[in-house]
């Protein structure tokens, strides 16, 4: 029966025999014994096995390499050895795959950006396997906040004949053979004969589906792929990522940040608990992030202001605080902004709320002053924008005339504006950028090194 | 304080305050006094609204139509009406959205083919309810299934430059503008040029990727839409859909075939507690599934078996069965053939292993005899496959081998031949078809009223 390390090392007792999985990440070979390093993954702690020279395999570990697969059977004991609770004296073990000398991770302390090169191995060093398991352990939170008020994950489709998100630029999606596309009398490609009958792209948000689906079921969250084919080249953009966005029914903004602040909250508190060593590593080895500063963000109220009442207090702080982009009312605030409100003038996270209408979407409710509309960002030390949300308009004439503005013909998002025609009611959500959470907690500083296989600008190897 | 119907239906107490929340079903109104049949998704049965002639609002009744929202104020009551436990005895109330006489589910008992057409509407009905709250269980029961086990929800990614998944016909995606395409001195398309540099599709599976991250943290599992160009107009395929992938490290055949039936019957089993008033309601209406059903699979050991020996026994009964396509070592079993198997012959689902190479992927595991490879489908009564998965090949030059005898040249799958070059180990996963999984259960005959907006040739309108 297979163990995993996570199991033996938290559940394992003294004298009990345990059959290993594992791969070696170092070893010491001496004459009378050897201490094989080995790791299943499963956690962050190595463990250490012992063999006697007596052993009649004993041999075999001179030509074991770094990277090497095994399983051994053996005993569990105490360990001599700091750091280590248990270790493994092993009465027999089987090598399955070797690992030849140009195996990438022979040495430690290779740079990120090298990692980057082999994303198919770097899951096997100290930093990806932490990285790795608290995002799986980032979006099992998800799950139970949301299931836990009674949400219900909705799959919302990913491609989508609609352009009007606005969120960003789109990536097309054809089966038309493009060296000979066909062409219609007019001599314009015929989309009519491309696999949806035409113009199709990759979704840059499951919203406008959410709200249909909240409008008939209740509260739902979305929880998937979502894609933008902005040609940038940062630490903070990817093509290809996962979002979180909840809908709620019958909810006022009021109700939507007090349902980020909530969500926020408790993943913090809950992610320092179950991922203890991961972050402890992360934040020892990186330095951007930690156990103690993750926790705090949980246990205090976040602040709350509007964008008029932001703006005033960037714009008395100007002097001090140097902004490269000089602040005034109507402009979209930058990261300096944002992180100057929560870092100096908060000093926690902070909820901005009612931002001018002309940067925001179409669909956001519309304030009574006719400026600004019922949209909340909650702003995080360190890092800026980590939710962004609104009440949606759910009034047809308002939400007719914001299209246009838009330059959105109504009639192309006829069953959106039907979800107000026949019952509509107030309602609300937010956006998460998934990774964005998991760069915060880790406090991996390039967005490509938290999630397995990066998609970006020329970048799709694996 | 906003209170749903699920939490009202089973934790409500008689002579309690409740604000509810919800679209109206239907109404009686008469002098005196108004029942309003009302839901807000959460549950599959209605809850009552009774508001009595002296109601300062009550004039206000008359004008509201089927599908309008609206907002009330009352106590709870014991109902006296058959089949309802409890009812609301309105003190205000006060309504959110008109609905107009266009309202297209003004009656009940329309056909699943006219509810295709308003997707943004159908999960307001009845049957759409119920199959929604049904997926979204079956969802959550995916992760608390792998997650109970150590395994990771992995994310994989969709965009994908290889072309070697065989699984499919893929879509293109790009951001070429496709009116006038870049050339390269030799007149071909310039593929540098695209997003990525290269061509790229949406991916047909995940497992490539999650075989990867497997021999890294240890197992693993996607759960993510996944898509194929394939212009199949049937009730059983969709060109978006979610797939369930697990991946496991130090694992075999056996391993993989547990697995699957020990996720299967957990499903199975917990279904019917989590869902048993939709599934009555699904099993009483479609007449397809039915709770005993469901439940009976799960109470059983599934059947095993190899192709070989299923040939036979399908040869020995061909003349009683009367297969349209006759049964010859060597095909691959058709669903006739495989209802057979799992509805006549075992009665239960039942596992076939050792199937034919020729027909199976290149991943999969040769077996000794040189013919058939190490994988296992899971046939289920009334539905066929539902499972499909495999041993992988772990050895590289038989990988290679069965690489080029599919016409993949190994160095575009270098990183994939790495995982048996470094520290290889014997691995297995399977894929399950989501959407499938959701028609057994709910017992629809067509995949597209399965997830919320289906997409298919010429089907993207929402």
């Amino acid at each position: 029966m297979r163990q995993r390390f996570k199991t033996i090392m938290t559940e394992g007792k003294v004298d009990q025999k345990v059959t290993i999985f594992g791969w070696l990440r170092s070893k010491r070979v001496s004459k009378n014994v050897a201490f094989l390093v080995v790791n299943d993954g499963s956690t962050q702690k190595d463990l250490q096995l012992v063999v006697d020279g007596t052993n009649p395999d004993f041999a075999k570990l001179s030509e074991l390499g770094t990277g090497a697969s095994l399983r051994a059977e053996g005993v569990l004991k105490a360990s001599l050895g700091k750091g280590q609770d248990m270790e493994v004296h092993v009465d027999s073990f089987e090598i399955y795959g070797a690992s030849p000398e140009e195996y990438p991770l022979q040495k430690k302390g290779h740079t990120l950006e090298f990692l980057r090169e082999i994303a198919h191995l770097r899951g096997r060093t100290n930093s990806f396997g932490a990285v790795y398991r608290v995002r799986n352990q980032l979006a099992v939170l998800v799950h139970e906040f949301f299931q836990g008020r009674g949400f219900q994950w909705a799959h919302t489709p990913l491609i989508t004949a609609s352009d009007a998100e606005g969120a960003g630029e789109m990536f097309q999606v054809t089966t038309l053979p493009l060296d000979k596309l066909p062409r219609d009398d007019k001599g314009a490609i015929d989309f009519k004969q491309d696999f949806f009958g035409k113009k199709a792209h990759l979704t840059v948000s499951g919203q406008l589906n959410g709200e249909a689906l909240a409008l008939s079921i209740g509260d739902i969250y979305t929880f998937g792929p979502t894609f933008r084919a902005e040609n940038s080249n940062t630490t903070r953009h990817l093509a290809e990522f996962w979002m979180v966005e909840p809908e709620m029914a019958f909810a006022t903004l009021k109700d939507d940040m007090q349902l980020a602040e909530d969500f926020l909250r408790y993943v913090f508190a809950e992610i320092v608990k179950r991922c203890p060593e991961e972050l402890d590593f992360l934040g020892t080895h990186y330095k951007n992030s930690s156990v103690e500063q993750i926790a705090a963000l949980a246990s205090q109220d976040f602040g709350r202001i509007t964008y008029t009442d932001a703006v005033k207090e960037l714009i008395a702080a100007s002097n001090s605080a140097k902004f490269e982009y000089p602040v005034s009312w109507g402009i979209d605030l930058q990261t300096e902004h944002e992180r100057y409100l929560a870092e100096v003038i908060f000093k926690k996270p902070v909820i901005v709320t009612d931002y001018p209408k002309d940067f925001k979407a179409f669909y956001m409710r519309l304030n009574d002053d006719n400026k600004t509309v019922a949209a909340m960002d909650v702003i995080a030390p360190r890092i800026g924008e980590i939710i962004g949300g609104s009440q949606r308009e759910d009034r047809i004439d308002v939400l007719k005339s914001r299209m246009r503005d838009f330059h959105i013909a109504p009639e192309d998002l006829s069953w959106y504006i039907d979800l107000r025609r026949f019952g509509g009611v107030p309602h609300a959500g937010f956006g998460l950028g998934f990774e964005r959470l998991v760069q915060y907690v880790t406090g991996m500083t390039n967005i490509r090194d938290v999630i397995p296989f990066p998609r970006f600008p020329q970048g799709i190897h694996f």
